[in-house]
């Protein structure tokens, strides 16, 4: 018996550990003071009251011998899946219900994707990023190459003609940068993945942030990425579904590698070693798509984007440079005064009372800078800028 | 870019879909028959009032600020994993929280496991199976040795010492053959796997229906198993919850193989490609574990087991070979007058109206065998049995 001996080269992350460890210490020695967390990457905004409808009428269904559900589609119920597709009609998409699989969260998808292609695939990986895609893919043993972000491309690498690769990442709005591509730079990308016989991973967890028209919300809406892009987006931040698990990935059947259909080697995957998502869940994501859903949820996301700016407001005030923030619910700064990412964060923790995450935790580029999120409660970030405001 | 060419050993499985069209043609040819379907391996008994009561609470927390919850523990709450180790206590077993995984079903973990291992492993699988074994292992392009089950060991094969295997599969209470392995059985597959330094993968998703107080519902009832098995069970037959996906994963932290502790390595699996199942879900199924939930509860697997009983005195007084039935929702019987498994399928189909699952679908052993399984209305198995019974 051998285990797989892969799991050696993963690097233990202890980012988010130290971080609380540390917030525990400075407590710990000084417990009169209250420490605002700026860090958190999770939602604080309770559930739609159109969803918590929903999921309850949804529970009765079930404990009622007439309308109980057992075994649902692997691949989703038709009602949440033509609400997607409606969805991204809004955005000019077309898609069909097909091309969408319903899952327990994006997280879990863009992991076991890499299970339909080889593992002598080459990946592309840009860094700083979100470290899911660097684990899964060391878990599979494939060579992963790295592209810079950086303050000079304003962390939205591009693409290299040199290099040559086969499975790309992409995450827009950027976890942790919040930094967003545009149409032309996410042309650039599918013009390099069609010439390279690549396929774009594309990560688009926070596309409800993105509040500027000119901005693309799928990487569908650009020309040609239906030949060679999945997508993956999550029902987390969009509504606040972090603990009630519910997402989707879409492969259009256009996408053919090595003369298969992907959607067809995902469906095969799927109803092999997944068995779909809570009937309960499903009819709380559908009610999301509703006009009372859909309004109730943007202004949740009005809320975020309320704190990303009040943020924002205090970094151009103190002459910070950052990104994200105006169509992200994260802010990616550098840290002043030439600080490491963990001297900023010890820095922030003392003179402010402020928790947030060191940017050297999300890949080398990362140090030297520093995430916050406009997750937090609205009181606790106005004391938290005040509070940073003066310490400069 | 390679696709993963494993993908192409697969067979595709029409089982299922044959059935149905078999079903649907000769309905169409007959429309006044009344057809029964003793094929379903779904659950029909809705889900307890105790369990609706509690995913209630749960839907009405998560639409309240003060009681929100956002991302749960990556290997289940707390809550959910006490309860399990609870109900193990009453087994006479004794389990850690720590060494429970909460998941979203038992299939998935099944499948997903693999990833924990090398892909030189060999893998032990028995014929008849669940096909779920034999593919996720073709997925990953690992050598499948099969052994017998067939009517000389009652569809319960022992180890052949002789052949060398690393990691074997077993299921008991058995789909699709209701076999139910001894307690001397188990012990003699927990010798043969520590000897090879093998691990079981201990599929127990119908340990409930298992009545006779000396048969094991737990391989860790038997000596050192937590030496060398992982065990997968499920609230699906359990407590209804096949539309509602919920199950568990116990990997004892003596389990290790190449120095490294199973539990770790499934740990860091599952941070990384998982996120949890609904915190509305993980509150449904701890109240199966309550007086409440387990009374009622029981009273659906005796509804089942009843059945099961209506369906074996059918088989007995018409003097046909079985197994399973009495500790288990399925019914495996030989085909009577030699017929094949399809054949059978063709008569009773046109000549009792009764619809089954042909054995030869779960591999070359079930040839000349077929499931019947226990989930049928009660109304529907008498009639049916009725005219089974006039058939012959």
């Amino acid at each position: 018996m051998k285990i797989n001996s892969n799991y050696n080269n993963l690097k233990d992350n202890y980012l988010f550990a130290n971080v609380s460890q540390k917030m525990k210490d400075y407590k710990s020695d000084n417990p009169d003071v209250n420490i605002i967390s700026l860090g958190i990457g999770d939602v604080t905004l309770p559930l739609a009251p159109t969803v918590v409808e929903a999921m309850k009428r949804a529970v009765m269904e079930m404990g009622n011998a007439d309308t109980f559900r057992g075994y649902g589609e692997y691949q989703g119920y038709d009602f949440l899946q033509e609400a997607i597709c409606g969805y991204y009609g809004q955005k000019g998409v077309a898609l069909q219900s097909k091309e969408v699989f319903i899952n327990d969260g994006a997280k879990s998808d863009l992991g076991n994707i890499l299970d339909i292609f080889s593992e002598d695939n080459t990946v592309l990986i840009p860094d700083p990023v979100y470290p899911v895609y660097v684990d899964t893919n060391i878990m599979a043993g494939r060579k992963i190459i790295y592209i810079n972000g950086n303050s000079e491309n304003a962390f939205l690498p591009l693409p290299d003609q040199d290099i040559k690769s086969d499975i790309i990442y992409l995450c827009s709005p950027n976890n942790p940068t919040g930094a967003v591509y545009s149409a032309e730079q996410l042309e650039l990308w599918v013009k390099y993945a069609l010439e390279n016989d690549a396929v774009i991973i594309y990560d688009s967890a926070y596309e409800i942030f993105i509040r500027d028209e000119l901005l693309p919300t799928s990487i569908y809406q650009i020309r040609d990425a239906r030949l060679c892009a999945i997508e993956f987006c999550s029902f987390s931040k969009m509504a606040g579904f972090t603990g009630t698990r519910c997402g989707y990935t879409v492969i259009p059947q256009e996408l053919i590698r090595n003369g298969a259909a992907l959607n067809k080697l995902w469906l095969r995957r799927q109803t092999t070693k997944f068995n779909g998502v809570p009937y309960i869940v499903q009819r709380g994501a559908e009610a999301v798509f509703t006009d009372g859903g859909m309004s109730q949820i943007k202004s949740d996301i009005d809320y975020y984007l309320n704190n990303a700016r009040i943020i924002t407001d205090t970094l151009e005030t103190l002459d910070i440079w950052y990104t994200g923030g105006s169509n992200s619910p994260y802010i990616w700064l550098k840290c002043p005064n030439n600080m490491s990412s963990w001297e900023f964060f010890d820095f922030l923790l003392k003179e402010a009372n402020i928790v947030g995450t060191p940017g050297a935790g999300f890949g080398t580029n990362g140090e030297g800078y520093f995430r916050l999120t406009a997750f937090a409660d609205r009181e606790n970030v106005i004391t938290a800028m005040k509070k940073l405001a003066v310490t400069f």
